[in-house]
């Protein structure tokens, strides 16, 4: 398989990066190719505007949708964005790795998302992911609250509108989420534990049927 | 009522930025004060990292709720984040305005909520934001898709981990939200017509009961 990480953590020393590292070894050792978008070592560019397209249709007014479309047909998207997209249309596996920051994605991953899963791209009648796979990985360790005793239930609600109105919706099959909870307070063997879950996940990716949506 | 209204769109000729010149004027005739970030027209930074905090408890790592919690107490914050935090103490009422993208607010709203809403200062034991309301104002030009025929109760179940998983929990008491589909493509008749509901709502703003959570 080809598979393309996306990763944003702040902090290289984190456990998340830690699991970045793992995923890097079993998935190469397997036979898989990888490529790594580390949005925060990169400074992505979050915030989508007038800048993400470099030959608009209108200069004075900012439509996203028809710039985005614009874009898509005439590759003239800026270089950041051309450069996402190529990584996406060579994966056929994509994971987003982040920590869960108030049920979502930090802010620089959402631009990620903004900015690349673009309209005649991602998404619309001629182009769109189908095909692909894309799975959500995330260490919960400032996850606020959960609202039932069942977290993981909880989780897959509360991430309905990125799995369902985001992947899916972009035509990718969405295979269930991985949740490490409480990353920053465990102990060494706990992460050890938690990495090993991982590695066996990993080792397996090619088989884990996806979400089924009806 | 002190109004604060948190703005996220890149074109000042847009259709919500009618609507916030719209909120501005109506609240105003009503007697309330009303403060604005219109984090576009700020450059407003979307990306927590360790630059967020001008006295960190340790400068080598990045333990970003132990920091957050640090800053709380110190008064280290940066300026941009102490500036916001002076607003939302200030106002009873908060509004978040945006377009929807992908289920959610655009990337630099997202880092508005990352970097603002922290602990030690909007969540957690000591301070949060109870006895304040918010209310969710949205324009749906882009929505991708409704999954039932029931738009409202699409939105809002989607947007489920925002109102609930980050606005309540922080302790506020959360409006029902208010979008307007379709209004990329509406005509002026129309866009009046969502002008003049906007108008009624914020005209009755004090008096609308919040959702109840059980």
């Amino acid at each position: 398989m080809n598979v393309l990480i996306v990763y944003a953590h702040p902090d290289p020393k984190s456990f998340d990066y830690a699991m970045l590292q793992k995923a890097l070894e079993v998935l190469k050792r397997e036979g898989h190719a990888v490529e790594v978008t580390d949005l925060y070592d990169l400074r992505f560019k979050a915030v989508a505007d007038a800048d993400d397209f470099t030959d608009p249709l209108d200069p004075l007014n900012l439509d996203m949708m028809a710039e985005q479309h614009h874009a898509a047909h005439t590759h003239t998207y800026s270089a950041d964005i051309l450069f996402e997209q190529r990584k996406l249309l060579w994966a056929d596996t994509l994971i987003l790795q982040f920590p869960l920051w108030w049920y979502s994605v930090p802010a620089i991953m959402k631009g990620w998302i903004d900015r690349v899963l673009t309209y005649g791209f991602a998404y619309g009648a001629e182009r769109n992911m189908t095909g692909r796979r894309a799975m959500l990985v995330m260490t919960t360790g400032g996850l606020p609250a959960s609202f039932t005793s069942d977290k993981q239930r909880t989780l897959s609600d509360m991430l309905d509108y990125l799995q369902r109105g985001t992947l899916y919706f972009c035509g990718f099959d969405v295979l269930p989420p991985f949740a490490v909870y409480g990353a920053a307070n465990a102990d060494a063997d706990q992460r050890e534990q938690f990495l090993l879950q991982y590695t066996q996940l990993l080792r397996s990716l090619a088989y884990i049927p996806p979400i089924v949506y009806v």
